[in-house]
């Protein structure tokens, strides 16, 4: 009992607000005395169990409410965090030099520690199970959570961050930015990190062994390239996505290129080739979009249930969002010469990336010209993502981003912009990213008859409960949630919630950036509470459609869409959960 | 047999070119002799059916070929007809002084001949059927053709025009533009035409006294305002819709003004309010576009077969094309003052139309003001409709065209722009026009919380065959034609036509005006040659369905489309025809 453990949560968010005297502790000490705060500064407001909007629907609130043992090593800290699962209500009278011990002890969070053990991306990668130990990373902090995540108020999306970085989680839930969480996590410091940014190339023949580390919660679809998706119920649970929780899809590996030199070439026909470096285009003026990104292969494991297509089998987290930050490539084209004239002779503008294929081919594609000319289309060259770098996997350090279009357009490793009268040539413009009529087959394709496919149709999918989970009958009701979006800058109008195969449909709640209309570049979210219908009992299947402001709606089923290559799977999505007694 | 008749026709186009000697005659002179003419100007080509595109599937090829009487007062015309529609290859010889002949009598048709009695609107509109005689006008002319349309080589199309004018037919069956249609037809003339432009006001108290004439081809829907639309059938033979024939939705009488001071008012806040008259609009640069317009009603009779709907019954033709000409709004605001700083201030664009209800409010729409500024979207202030000034019916002098938006929003008569942070405070705009769950019922909509409708989602109809028509089995296929469109400036990119069901899906061939990317405001035209399943006899229902370019589709049923208001009806559409032996 050498610690005092201040205690303060809003159980509603799934957040224990655990602190302790000791800021620095070893390993070894982590036993505390456990005194919850009445102070307003460090005070704990037990409210019971809330539905926020974005609130992740974890076991918070309906554990043990009697405090116990948390682990052998935790000691005290258990008390504190089963007395705030239980939602008891505890005061204590606690000083204001405590706070600010607390205040210190968070502070110090994620900072290396002298004299403690170093860890790099693998030694913490290996530790991601109750097995092996859970390991995860905050800053240059490693901490062992081995015995915490069993009591964690909310629930088991702490698993996912098992083996890698605490961030992206505390991004989605910020009630985790507190002194007290930061200090709790402190009392668990088992060592420091050493972000060694890509694994070491290990095999020189290996054009993937210069990879950047990824997060462990990734669903990985494709190691090489790499091709990830986050589990859809944490999309819903933050309307902007993490970049370390951002769906990867890479078509070829990550390139290996000489930063410091890096020029963006763009190239108007009879015009001077201009060269840009990042330092360079960042004197143009400066735009930030809020925009949603989905592959064209999301729920193409789906389409795949109706009938077997070919392709990445992407369940429904192939899309996300983040904050783009770059500027108009509208302005560059301007710069680089652009004539109405120019825009009347030729229709696209192409894109080349510096991933290249075995043959040194590059990933390319290309957009209408009219698109990217088009001052209402916020088509950017894009360096920021949530106001970081664009990270390695998204296309560091420059990246075309084509807001509406499908995610294949929008190239990584942005190297060339070229204004032609033609189409790229990559094998992802010509050859692939084409939709087929349903009874084509993969041998009949006849790739030149099909446009490129651009922006995306209307979807939505139901992201909460899972498939499978169970859903208490005494209940009522069931609290289902989703995203929805539509491409080309259309918002969602309405998302309808079904339980009965579609006979009846329930208006479900939207949120959405609040963006500018007919750019409504980034998804809506939506939340509905479904009654449950009278004495039904077992297997439920809850459906989903959006509608988009052109009234777009999705089609009932995959009669009429499935193609072999199974893209823009739009169908009505369907959850299929257990009404149990 | 005091004339000769010269017969020349491409019967594949359900065409004859009949001309005469007697260039002028009258009603009792019609005997002619029938020369069918080889020389190259006059000659005959008999080749037989084919398929054109847009021919039109009526019945030529298939009548009796043995020549014949052609009615009582024809004489030798009906062997000349019934030759045509027999395919037979004669020849005969025609010296070119008969053609110089045929083309003074093609030059007069149509024009006043003095001495012949006058008949008005009215009296033309009473002579619609074999009992009453089948009259039709052509320019100042009118005509008897009671005893030809029997033997049409087009089919029983012909009745369509019956009451009224062959002008619109003409203009979707373009080879009837010949010296020797137009000779035939002065054959029948019975009198000259006097158009009166409007109905005479019979009625003061009645504020629909003073419409203009429609054309009897049109589908009433309501007289009273005049709703009606062409049988879809036309729509598919020719790319634009003839004026006369282009569906037509009035919310309220059509208004009558003082055409000579008609000025528009343009409204910017802040600044001085802009007057132009249409002369001083045409100063501006002008600019045509091929814009498909549809009623956002348009197929709610098959929404109502599924569920009673409330709204007008319309078929699936309240859908037409016309070249639009006029001005660009975007230019007449910029005139009018408006500044990038009032852009981002004023969300919206008002209309008001001179058309009034009764208590004086005008009918009104709105847009979003980024919408009229972004110049990739072509919203014009036009007057001219297929190069005519616009017809009283479809907004005389000038309406605005909102390409791809649902037609309520091309406010008519336009009268007033206004810029605004406000959408427009009209019926039309509030109240209607706006579209709801599935599971809400007349009695709860709440207008305020759904968006008025603007951009169209993506449709196609088929128009051909006709619902109920028989297919001959021998014929092993079943040709398929109609229309497909989508909002917004977006193209359709595939139609699919099934036979099973949805099973299997057959991809038709299209046609469509070229358009630039993603400013495809005109419809795409299809056609498809199915198979007929392997011993199929009775019932076989066809159904087609449309994906645009970003690739939304059509939903299969109405299940989760269905509105109160029965708008957006873009479910499959099917026809059920029978396969008879």
């Amino acid at each position: 009992m050498s610690q005092l453990l201040l205690l303060g949560s809003r159980v509603a968010v799934g957040c224990c607000r655990l602190t302790r005297r000791n800021l620095l502790p070893t390993r070894d000490s982590k036993r505390f005395e456990l005194v919850v705060a009445t102070s307003t500064k460090c005070n704990a407001n037990f409210e019971g169990k809330q539905r926020g909007f974005h609130g992740h629907g974890g076991a918070a609130g309906e554990d043990s409410s009697d405090p116990g043992k948390w682990g052998t090593s935790s000691g005290l800290l258990m008390v504190g965090a089963a007395a705030v699962i239980g939602g008891i209500g505890l005061s204590a009278l606690v000083n204001s030099s405590k706070c600010a011990e607390k205040k210190q002890a968070a502070q110090s969070a994620g900072k290396v520690i002298k004299g403690l053990p170093e860890y790099n991306h693998d030694d913490v990668e290996k530790h991601n199970s109750p097995e092996t130990g859970i390991w995860m990373t905050y800053k240059n902090g490693v901490y062992d959570v081995t015995s915490f995540v069993a009591h964690h108020p909310g629930g088991d999306k702490i698993m996912l961050a098992g083996g890698g970085s605490l961030e992206p989680f505390w991004a989605l839930y910020a009630v985790h930015q507190s002194d007290e969480t930061l200090a709790l996590l402190e009392t668990l410091r088992i060592g420091n990190y050493k972000d060694d940014e890509r694994i070491q190339k290990k095999d020189v023949n290996d054009p993937f062994a210069s990879e950047p580390h990824r997060h462990p919660a990734l669903t990985v679809n494709s190691k090489k390239p790499f091709n990830a998706e986050p589990p859809p119920e944490l999309l819903i649970d933050s309307f902007i996505t993490p970049n370390e929780l951002f769906f990867v899809r890479n078509h070829l590996p990550v390139p290996v290129f000489d930063k410091k030199n890096f020029k963006l070439n763009v190239e108007v026909p009879g015009k001077k080739t201009i060269k840009l470096s990042v330092d360079e285009l960042k004197k143009y003026k400066e735009h930030t979009i809020t925009g949603t990104m989905q592959c064209a292969g999301n729920r193409r494991s789906q389409m795949s249930n109706y009938k077997t297509v070919k392709g990445l089998s992407w369940k429904f987290g192939a899309i996300s969002t983040a904050e783009w930050t770059g500027v108009m490539l509208r302005d560059v084209l301007l710069k680089a010469g652009l004539t109405e004239e120019d825009e009347a002779k030729f229709a696209y503008v192409q894109f080349e990336g510096l991933d290249k294929d075995p043959n040194g081919g590059s990933y390319g594609s290309s957009i209408p010209l009219s698109v990217a000319m088009n001052p209402y289309r916020d088509v950017l060259l894009a360096y920021k993502m949530n106001g970081q770098d664009i990270p390695a996997d998204h296309g560091h350090p420059l990246r075309v981003i084509i807001p509406g279009n499908i995610g294949a357009r929008s190239v990584k490793w942005l190297s060339k912009v070229i204004v032609s009268d033609k189409e790229s040539p990559s094998h992802w413009q010509q050859k692939d990213y084409k939709s087929f009529n349903p009874s084509v087959e993969f041998g009949q394709l006849n790739y030149d008859t099909a446009p490129p496919v651009q922006e995306y149709p209307v979807q939505s999918a139901i992201c909460y409960p899972k498939e499978g989970s169970s859903v208490d009958v005494d209940e009522e009701k069931v609290t289902v949630k989703g995203y929805a979006w539509s491409g080309g800058g259309r918002g969602i109008l309405r998302v309808d919630v079904s339980v009965d195969g579609g006979q009846k449909w329930h208006v479900a709640e939207l949120k959405d950036a609040g963006q500018k209309i007919q750019r409504v570049w980034a998804w809506t979210q939506w939340e509905a509470e479904i009654p449950i219908p009278k004495d039904h009992k077992g297997k439920l299947d809850i459906y989903c459609k959006a509608i988009d402001s052109s009234h777009n709606v999705q089609p009932d089923t995959m009669k009429g869409i499935w193609n072999v290559r199974g893209l823009m799977n739009t169908a009505w999505h369907r959850v299929n959960v257990k009404v149990v007694e």
